[in-house]
């Protein structure tokens, strides 16, 4: 379920909290975020929000962690298939055709990243969302290994060229002009599928 | 020559007052970046500095062009051989030992990039620098190409993966536990060679 959808239902306060920050931060971006802007899309007290938060950075703290648990929840799973589950999981993290809300929520979220270079509670949970990606692309090229569908590689390797890439692609649609961003994101998505073609799979490169 | 040695022997105001910009942006990063703190780095009239720049992002987005100009300029030029050309420059663009002072810059960098998401002008300089660095991987792969070196490939594809991966192996060092992250760059160089090899090169990835 996008995050979007998962924020039009919200079952109890924390959720409509956390639906709040989500459309602050997609209208306002990092940096002219503030509590009274998460305040604004809140439809409860007021004083509660300030009463539990000292700082906007406090709230999006909370709300990284509440949006990787959604991520871990909602990333594709392992299916039997660990081609389709590559392919799956390469598809849901670099979108060819994302949406607007997406485009907006990618670009705060690069905009918190760099709040990680100095503010360790930041860093923890990009270092967190980081390792579990990783993990998930490692974990499914293992597998395929082990039952000989894959070549035998270094799946570590694999899956940080993955994960690297994938975050450049986000880092460059967030801060470079949009129309090159998106020539070059279509032309990744080729080349990264390309490359596991050719790396995991063995086959020739199907896509040139 | 690295920025730092740039930075030692300044030839006039402007590269003294650059200087001054780079120590600053070394030892405090962007968040808790000042005019204040950047004169307190520069030798000469303070009231210069107060008198050219109203707010550290005008000051900052001209130090940006000024790094991007002699990055240009100091970028391993191509020789005769492009596949020398194609492992310097991946060499340069991804250290595998960088100094503290080179890993400080960088986590600045990254900082600065993210501003990028909302400011027009930080984004002209970095779409400046992607694309910069993607015509440079792409100039030495056609030459390769045309000289019967390299396989034919789609070179803008191959170069675009390049520098998605370098951004977000940088991005990963400035944002995520500094071990982890350290890990995963030797993880990433070594994968890197290994896929020009394989892609380009046409050779059975000789690091595995």
């Amino acid at each position: 379920m996008p995050l979007g959808e998962l924020f039009d239902e919200p079952t109890d306060t924390r959720e409509e909290l956390m639906g709040a920050t989500y459309r602050a931060l997609c209208e306002h971006g990092y940096a002219e975020l503030t509590i009274q802007r998460i305040s604004d899309q809140f439809p409860k007290s007021k004083s509660l929000l300030y009463h539990h938060y000292d700082s906007k950075d406090e709230l999006l703290v909370e709300f990284l962690s509440f949006v990787l648990d959604h991520l871990e929840s909602t990333t594709p799973q392992d299916d039997d298939e660990p081609t389709e589950a590559l392919r799956s999981l390469l598809e849901y993290l670099l979108p060819t055709d994302p949406s607007t809300e997406q485009q907006q929520f990618r670009r705060a979220i690069i905009e918190l990243r760099a709040q990680a270079a100095t503010d360790p509670e930041y860093q923890a949970q990009f270092t967190r969302s980081t390792d579990y990606f990783q993990d998930r692309f490692a974990a499914i090229i293992e597998r395929g290994c082990d039952k000989g569908v894959f070549r035998t590689v270094d799946a570590d390797r694999v899956a940080t060229l993955l994960v690297a890439s994938i975050d450049g692609a986000m880092l460059r649609e967030a801060t470079t002009d949009p129309d090159h961003a998106q020539t070059a994101i279509n032309r990744l998505h080729a080349e990264l599928t390309d490359y596991v073609e050719r790396r995991v799979l063995d086959e020739p490169g199907v896509t040139e």
